[in-house]
């Protein structure tokens, strides 16, 4: 006899999706194609030698320790450091208001089990980044969208939204942002559109999730975009996701989470049922790592990496992309969002775009929860070499003006 | 204005409890106390020195995999060999049908997450893990307890308890079982005892959840015991739990899930939600360790270790406890459990017992669903040096001879 399986499932894990672009991966990991899709950092950026020297430190001068459980929260060494750096960027946080966790999306999850019962709203901007959604839809919460243009999140559809979700008697205790380099849009909040959402924030009594992954990964362009978080305007009702995962490397995992004490208090009960602690070993690597390098030139090495990367990929587009083809210039980031004119479906394209060209980018619509996602689609300068960024833009310019016809 | 947190909790974190161990760490922690209490494996037992060589030789052989995201299922490589070792102990399964996970911890919490709606029954041992209860909880789930003696579950008990539960309405899914040396008992289950259990949850329609931490840290003495996994039994409804946590370093945080396909997709999926993968770069590290090292020596070594420990811990308890005190004696893992006759309360005592004493135990009502817990305790050989073994076992017994009275 076979058990039913079937018949076991939560009703949560009835309504987990699979990640639009994971679900993507036998096209990323394929050689032969130019891929604009994949959402992670380039690995030239990660400084693999200073990090073996760290971990022969760790593992000769304090293995012990390093090799054992934590507690929860994480290493202290390493959520001091984390702190410091967050209070010079304006958040008022300590290393006790400090957690670390599995990257960034652990701290979001986190988040939202503390936060959220299925059928919950939490406002999301359009477009927002994937893995939240997936996170929200795997508790079965509902996102709402509201409207993020050029300059930061239209305030008014906010405040609208808001009232008519209440108004409907719907609990509305969230907005999700990622206020800088936003993926996949590649956008950053202005000043001023960071206070008025900060006000509105207020106003409206939501708690904030700031996921600030890319504001570290700023281009140092002329006019320098202000990458404060929003957590230092509304430190009472912000809750910090941050990451070294665009910055040193990804594959350590490690990121962390800062919010008002109760609330973190929440959070380290949660994670210590899910998983006691996260690697013990990549924090005290980490903490080695920022105690004997300098972080700030390596940062500076990152900036200059991907404004490279963003800088060719951009002229490429401009030279050979039909000019009906409109497409954000990131300040900071790894994405840049492209809209098709003429009623184009980036999704339904992508399969002949993938055989035609052997050159892929993510369809749109994963990222929107509402209006039409068809005609966009994400493109990431992170990973081709510079070559391939030409010659990919050049083959989806030619893809992109046959099918404008 | 400063937002009302305490509204905004899901149901959810409202049911969080602090793991009765973890909640204890100041204790744990104090260097003057000599502690049977933690839970932890002891850093002797980690090979830090190949650790870092197989470290260094990731780092700089394939830094740019080790330092990436990977996908969720986990480092293929370190996959391949969890489960080569599985299979040779009987569990029919593969690389596919593996994930990497951060420690059997997240194991268990990603299979609840896949599995139980608030209000579902799992069945549990009496005495089970606190872990594993903390993790029941923040999912509003409902443990029953079975009895568990010295061979293994009562399957009558278990027929029974499922057939009551199943005829008032409540939906028992799964029973979650510790079979060898288990947490916070010691004992293992009998040959005899598994195949009764393997098919009482083949005729009851039970899913069983298989905690395996502890299966290779076995004595080896003269009769050992036959550590064969439940999942080798039961191969389609064994949902399985595995870790290096014990054997090679609990801080890299690596344990692994086994499963039937159609329920391990669900478990990657509920893991990409959560943290889109566990650290490459411990993955990495472990399977260069394995891949350079004699890991079935490291682990004669580890069972040496703590049977010397425990050999050393309980001919001190046998000369030193009263005799009215009884207490298991382990053929494996890292815990002896021990009864209070005359209704002494093992909670209640633990704070007078440590202030006078300087020696610290678990209570053992924090493991038990149903019954009485008081008069229970647990503890640990691994942490203490012999000499601190002797003298703490030494100063329990006079404590306890002194509250008979």
């Amino acid at each position: 006899m076979t058990i039913d399986l079937d018949a076991l499932y939560s009703e949560d894990a009835r309504a987990f999706v699979p990640s639009a672009i994971r679900a993507m991966a036998h096209l990323l990991n394929d050689p032969t194609v130019i891929s604009f899709a994949a959402g992670a950092p380039n690995p030239e950026t990660f400084p693999a030698e200073a990090l073996a020297r760290a971990a022969n430190e760790v593992l000769t001068t304090l293995p012990t320790r390093a090799l054992q459980y934590d507690v929860t929260k994480g290493y202290l060494p390493l959520r001091e450091r984390v702190a410091a750096r967050s209070v010079a960027k304006g958040i008022l946080t300590s290393a006790p208001e400090t957690i670390l966790t599995t990257g960034s999306q652990q701290a979001l999850d986190l988040a939202l089990h503390v936060l959220l019962d299925p059928g919950d709203v939490v406002l999301v901007e359009v477009p927002t980044y994937v893995g939240a959604l997936v996170a929200l839809a795997a508790r079965r919460t509902r996102p709402v969208g509201v409207r993020r243009g050029a300059e930061g999140i239209d305030v008014d559809h906010l405040r609208s939204t808001v009232q008519r979700l209440r108004a409907e008697g719907a609990k509305v205790k969230a907005l999700y942002s990622i206020p800088n380099f936003q993926n996949p849009s590649g956008l950053a909040m202005t000043k001023a559109a960071k206070d008025a959402l900060a006000l509105a924030v207020e106003e409206l009594d939501l708690l904030l999730l700031e996921d600030d992954p890319y504001g570290e990964v700023r281009f140092d362009d002329a006019a320098p975009i202000d990458t404060t978080p929003l957590a230092a305007r509304v430190p009472d009702q912000t809750i910090y996701f941050g990451s070294f995962s665009k910055t040193l490397a990804a594959g350590l995992r490690t990121g962390w989470l800062h919010g008002p004490a109760p609330f973190l208090a929440k959070v380290e009960l949660a994670k210590q049922a899910t998983d006691l602690c996260s690697s013990t070993f990549d924090a005290a690597l980490l903490d080695r790592y920022l105690a004997s390098n300098d972080y700030e030139a390596h940062l500076t090495k990152v900036r200059a990496f991907y404004r490279g990367q963003k800088e060719t990929l951009l002229a490429a587009m401009t030279a050979h992309f039909p000019a009906a083809l409109a497409f954000t210039n990131p300040a900071g980031g790894l994405f840049t969002w492209v809209e098709l004119p003429n009623g184009l479906d980036a999704k339904a394209l992508l399969p002949k775009c993938v055989a035609q060209t052997r050159t892929a980018y993510v369809p749109g619509d994963a990222f929107v929860v509402e209006g039409d996602g068809r005609p966009f689609l994400r493109m990431t300068f992170a990973k081709e070499s510079p070559e391939n960024l030409v010659e990919g833009a050049r083959r989806l310019g030619d893809f992109f003006r046959a099918e404008i016809g």
